[in-house]
């Protein structure tokens, strides 16, 4: 049994769930067949379990050092991520034409999951590579696409996203970095970037920094904020490396998990001297930085899926293994005790965790078909519909599994009981890995108040009703199907909530109260896309019952008891929610300081 | 502004919730008066701030260490300690006549949790040594007493609690340590003990372990367990130290969080000369344990409280000191950023955090009032009304806290935000040490069982039966008060939902049935009785606010606010989850394990 991945699970996603095949047939994807997929899968699974995997423990418990002049970390980091670029997976999901290996957009995304699950303190390096090559690749010159993309695709090259600063967090438009224009053709940054993850080490020949900064004269706010390649080393124009670059670390966060990546605070420009190269027009780096924000967003889910996923399947091993205690309904203690896998409780704890799973990584799987869908289609029409799907999900990709996933891994803890809480197991690093996907990528509220203040009544509401639509369809194809009428229409309950809530809510000329509980909406609509999704699992499975053989009847039936447990457990909570929601409540927007502690706390 | 007490809260809970006041007025607490016991807790506070406080991040890094030889602690570990022994704090809650203070339950409830609030790590020491010579002066022989309780009360020696066996955590009744009786008086102890907290180290002069072992031949199961005195050093009969018992630290457990505290795995008995004295009657063990138990689980419960309140006023002094971000409404780039206190997500979060720990805060003050009034009434009707009471909470002090306190922490976290999850600051080290309390005195599932399965039926209803009386003579309290209409009406409702959902459940034959959604049950019960003590402490606050003046203004208009979060934000929730309870769902019991992945996973 895999410790990282359900590869039954990714085969259910790709091929039953979304329509794989269908893909493999276009001209795109005409050197890939199932077979193809498979092998690569299966290598990527035998690099993340043995490159990746091996080290996780001892990684986070010697995270990078910094001696003032060079960061430190661990041997195995460089070698595992050296596999990964000899196996070509920083290309892999890049056009061939640029130098990819084109691989189906989900095909990538399930084998990106294998390596976060397994090591996400070495796998955020690769992710960030890629997510700067792929915005290179959108957004830059030729030129800088052939000086930057040939080795960072490699995997010689790393790249970071810089853009939060000390006193701009979540607050972009504050950011103070400055980027003075040169007659040479580059700009010289000056500022101080916070929270850079693989901001500075010694695992890659050069780190490329895109870096967010003003330009003097600019307008105020998030208007006047420019994209710039600020590489570590400069780069001659045949591609070798020239000087040293003006940047220095001033030093290492140290993190409560995620703690074999590198977290900088980078300091640009101490001596005058930082070259940084405009990517895009002036003015509109933000533009840019956000034609990469859904994916980055949707990795970020992953992120907290791959964490919850690793501390299922643990957990579910040790509950086999771990004979403690004895049936309610037999407590004779001469009898020998019983795998905790038979008292309910902890089978709730292990349900509960894969309804968050399977129903997150659906979730995160049909985002990325929706990425990729618009790769596929020429349809000016159907690519905006695409577009408006993966703009309001978003939000929720990126949050939902970030608090869900997390108590999947409180759980994954409770099962392993005392030994769960140390260091001794991995469970407990899991848990610490995950509490961090709330905060980075938008913190859990600004998603809120971006799902509700932004992209339910984005174009007219377009987008919202796009999404209703897919969940009417899905309503309207199970309806003769007797053993899923109890979830269609509990479902068919809270789309009518959520419409009604929205609705309200948007009745209210008052923004600060409109947004006062922006989060709990967020939640609650989290509960309701994911019951839907369920409900597509539980249909697919349903059918495939008919004629399934062997261990795939387990399988459908998980999945429809998995189901049955997410809208029986779960999906009233969000209906719950709504209600409040709804009632617009003040008793926070109201509160006042003073009355938190009975006295001034300031 | 204190980070570890709100001091005007502990005022509230002492003297206007519950009637500190009628109780300095008996004989037995007749050396203390508002001043004396507010003088004591400023004493706490200091000794707290100054020793505990100060070294509490230090500690976490620095774990304790040990070489096979003996165990290293940071020297501040023991400066502390001594500090406590030295205010005789060891003794403040026993009676003067064994030389304790003879400080009212509740005030020494209230100043043990400066302590836990500044320094879990450390405080553990001394929470079990009260605990080890509570029970010993509840059950042990005079001259048992007059040999270990002295040193104990003076902090000279130490205590623990020696349970736990690596093949019987939850399940007691499988323990194996072996107690064979001698003529010379003493038994002889033999076998392993695990998750000893405070188990071995040098801060004290000896250690007093509490150790369970069972008697050859006594009958199976948990009828068959004893209690030991095993002292880590020989007593003589003048009270000098003897030579070292034959105990051996096998190792130490390296935990996520209360890093500070020693965890061990301990031998008895490898050199066949471990010897241990009995306390009580053979095969009574258990019954001499549960007598402290209660009061055990209050102290966990005050632990996961503590966690929270540290974590609330830390947070909340950050959002004060912290700007980012504008209002919806105002968003003007140019202008001034806004402290996040002022952004309503950030107060929902602070407010959450309020409602959990006050609200927690006053079961657990209501519980040890409990604990005390029996002590102070002859009455045995009396006495047995509140003993019920006590048993039916126990569960819920135990683990309401442990769930939703932990929450709070989170939510500390994450106002925070990137800086809440690096150990720079001290809120991700409060969110791992609180991760602890669902686990340790009994599981949260094992909680959820001891309510459900025993407690709500114990003498035919009569605890849940007096339960209802309080609640039901609150309502009628309020009953002509418009302000608390709102919270009244959801109080009858909520606890009109408890009552038919335990009726229904208890309809059920199947006992596996019947218990398999007893954690949902323990978490909604515990809300529905931390909203009741909401609603009284908003009751109290409405009073008092038609006389208040300065600070107090704020101070019960927080609580009201408070109130209206609770029941409007989270009581709803519990209704929600009790109609599943009611359905006596199956979902989780009828799961078998090859579901939970599509294959066998053993």
């Amino acid at each position: 049994m895999s410790l990282i991945t359900n590869r039954r699970d990714i085969d259910f996603l790709m091929y039953e769930l979304l329509d794989l095949d269908q893909m493999l047939q276009t001209d795109r994807y005409e050197a890939y067949d199932r077979e193809a997929i498979s092998a690569i899968l299966d290598t990527a699974q035998a690099i993340a379990e043995d490159k990746y995997l091996t080290c996780a423990s001892e990684l986070d418990a010697n995270e990078p050092t910094f001696d003032g002049e060079k960061v430190s970390i661990m041997p195995e980091v460089g070698e595992a991520l050296k596999a990964f670029a000899d196996a070509g997976f920083f290309g892999a999901s890049f056009d061939e034409d640029v130098g990819g290996a084109q691989l189906p957009g989900i095909v990538n995304f399930a084998l990106a999951g294998f390596f976060s699950a397994a090591n996400p303190g070495i796998n955020s390096y690769a992710f960030l590579t890629i997510g700067a090559a792929n915005m290179l690749n959108a957004v830059g010159s030729q030129e800088q696409k052939d000086k930057y993309l040939g080795p960072m695709l490699e995997g010689r090259w790393f790249g970071t996203m810089c853009l939060s600063e000390p006193q701009a967090g979540s607050s972009l438009s504050d950011i103070r970095t400055k980027a003075t224009p040169t007659d040479e053709g580059h700009y010289l940054i000056e500022g101080s970037k916070m929270w850079i993850s693989g901001g500075d080490h010694e695992l890659a020949e050069n780190i490329v920094e895109m870096v967010l900064a003003k330009i003097p004269g600019g307008p105020p706010g998030v208007r006047g904020i420019s994209l710039f390649i600020v590489p570590k080393y400069r780069v001659n124009d045949d591609g070798s490396l020239g000087p040293k670059n003006d940047i220095s670390l001033a030093g290492l966060n140290h993190k409560m998990g995620h703690r074999g990546t590198t977290n900088c605070l980078l300091n640009f420009g101490e001596n005058g001297d930082c070259h940084g190269y405009l990517v895009g027009k002036p003015h509109e780096g933000l533009k840019s930085m956000f034609h990469m924000m859904n994916e980055a967003r949707i990795g970020v889910g992953q992120g907290s899926v791959m964490s919850a996923l690793t501390g299922f399947l643990y957990s579910l091993k040790y509950a086999g293994e771990r004979s403690q205690g004895r049936h309610p309904q037999d407590k004779d203690p001469t009898k020998p005790q019983i795998p905790i896998i038979e008292h309910t409780d902890i089978k709730r704890l292990l349900m509960a965790q894969k309804a968050a799973v399977e129903g997150a990584s659906a979730l995160l799987f049909y985002c990325m078909d929706l990425v990729e869908q618009q790769k596929l289609t020429d349809d000016k029409n159907e690519q905006m519909r695409l577009a408006l799907l993966l703009e309001i999900l978003t939000p929720l990709a990126k949050s939902w599994p970030s608090e869900f996933c997390l108590e999947a891994n409180k759980h994954a803890i409770q099962i392993l009981g005392g030994y769960g809480y140390t260091r001794e197991f991995p469970v407990e690093r899991y848990y610490r890995d995950n509490r961090l996907n709330h905060i980075h990528e938008g913190t859990h509220a600004i998603h809120g108040l971006d799902l509700l203040g932004r992209k339910v009544s984005m174009h007219d509401g377009a987008a919202l009703n796009l999404l209703m639509a897919e969940v009417q369809k899905t309503l309207a194809e199970v309806a003769g199907e007797t053993s899923l009428k109890e979830y269609a229409t509990a479902l068919t309950g809270a789309v009518e909530t959520l419409l009604d809530t929205t609705k309200t809510v948007k009745a209210c000329e008052n923004q600060n109260i409109q947004l006062a509980n922006a989060t709990i909406y967020l939640d609650a609509f989290g509960h309701v896309v994911v019951a839907w999704l369920w409900l597509r699992q539980a249909q697919v499975s349903v059918n495939a019952l008919k004629t399934a053989e062997g261990d795939d009847v387990a399988f459908y039936q998980g999945k429809i008891a998995a189901c049955r447990y997410f809208f029986r457990y779960e999906l009233p909570k969000a209906v719950t929610q709504f209600h409040l929601v709804a009632d617009l409540d003040q008793t926070c927007l109201d509160l006042v300081p003073e009355q938190l502690i009975g006295s001034n706390p300031f």
